[in-house]
């Protein structure tokens, strides 16, 4: 087989260990928590669904690919909690090394443009970037709501600290922060996020 | 809210069910099988890191929406085995019954587009088409010689008839049946798979 085709089928091996990457989000219905790769795919779609509230002009393609590679550091650095200050605080340095290792399993021009993608959705620079982390934020945020605050009550999240995490959504898309705020309003009003 | 936003979280409400619907392939590592919406995201990144080997030329977005959206029916018609011939018999009409329900819940526009790109990847009658399916065999058959056999096995598949239901790999990649080909060879010489 070609060089080439060995590096990308191991890295396709490689990353369906993100099925084994569990969050924090519960799925809708409340089963189960959800993985990172359920979480990628549902992300994926949402972009695709609700491209045209997108804030700015998007290439819509990028946001998808964006979506579909974001988390795959979480291979080797784990999903760090959106609320926990402690993890978040050398999430950078331990997604970077992973970066360089899982990305480098592709063949060279392919490992820079996902690694280039992942930077760039990190950085939120762009207008693609504002959208997709947008998305990122607003999907667990509809999980939480539709799950009656699950996961805010198991980890105590008050509704200051979700305003605060989540107020980038108005970067990507104003309309669809109108509508994160209305979902934080209604859960405290229902008692099911703390003031 | 407006209608049409309603309309479109609706429906991305409504697809976090993919993520119970189950397969019978296994994750890379063997510890459990995988659900419809785990694959979904793993052939759209396939897609992406595979596109050079596309038989014809193919527009790579639609190649991986159609990955995306592909198993939406599932949801309500559920997954039917590749190598179950009673379950195929019936397929076709259960699907179109959870198609028009499923893709019925976005705006008009939209659930056309993904209703027809759903239609688009059952019939094979386009490259992209050709190429979302032949990825779509071809994952499948990789999860089953890295894990040994282990579907094959449990359901006595034999050899002829994996090489039967996997052979349209060809009509998407040439260069990826090929691959598939010597995988399938492999299993039957290392014992994983029946003459």
């Amino acid at each position: 087989m070609q060089h080439r085709l060995k590096q990308q089928l191991g890295f396709l091996l490689e990353i369906d260990r993100l099925k084994e990457v569990m969050r924090q989000s519960y799925i809708c219905r409340g089963l189960r928590k959800e993985n990172s790769s359920e979480h990628s795919w549902h992300l994926a779609v949402m972009a695709i669904v609700l491209a045209e509230h997108a804030g700015e002009p998007v290439d819509i393609m990028r946001v998808v690919k964006m979506a579909l590679v974001h988390d795959l550091v979480e291979i080797d650095a784990g999903d760090t909690f959106c609320y926990d200050d402690a993890g978040n605080a050398d999430k950078a340095d331990r997604e970077a090394v992973a970066a360089e290792r899982i990305f480098g399993l592709l063949p060279d021009d392919q490992g820079r443009e996902f690694r280039s993608l992942w930077e760039e959705f990190e950085a939120r620079a762009t207008s693609e970037a504002r959208f997709a982390a947008a998305l990122d934020r607003l999907m667990p945020l509809m999980h939480n709501y539709y799950s009656r605050g699950k996961t805010w009550q198991e980890h105590g999240v008050p509704a200051a600290k979700v305003l605060d995490r989540n107020r980038h959504i108005e970067d990507g898309s104003p309309q669809l922060w109108a509508l994160a705020k209305s979902l934080i309003e209604d859960a405290i009003e229902k008692g099911w996020l703390k003031k």
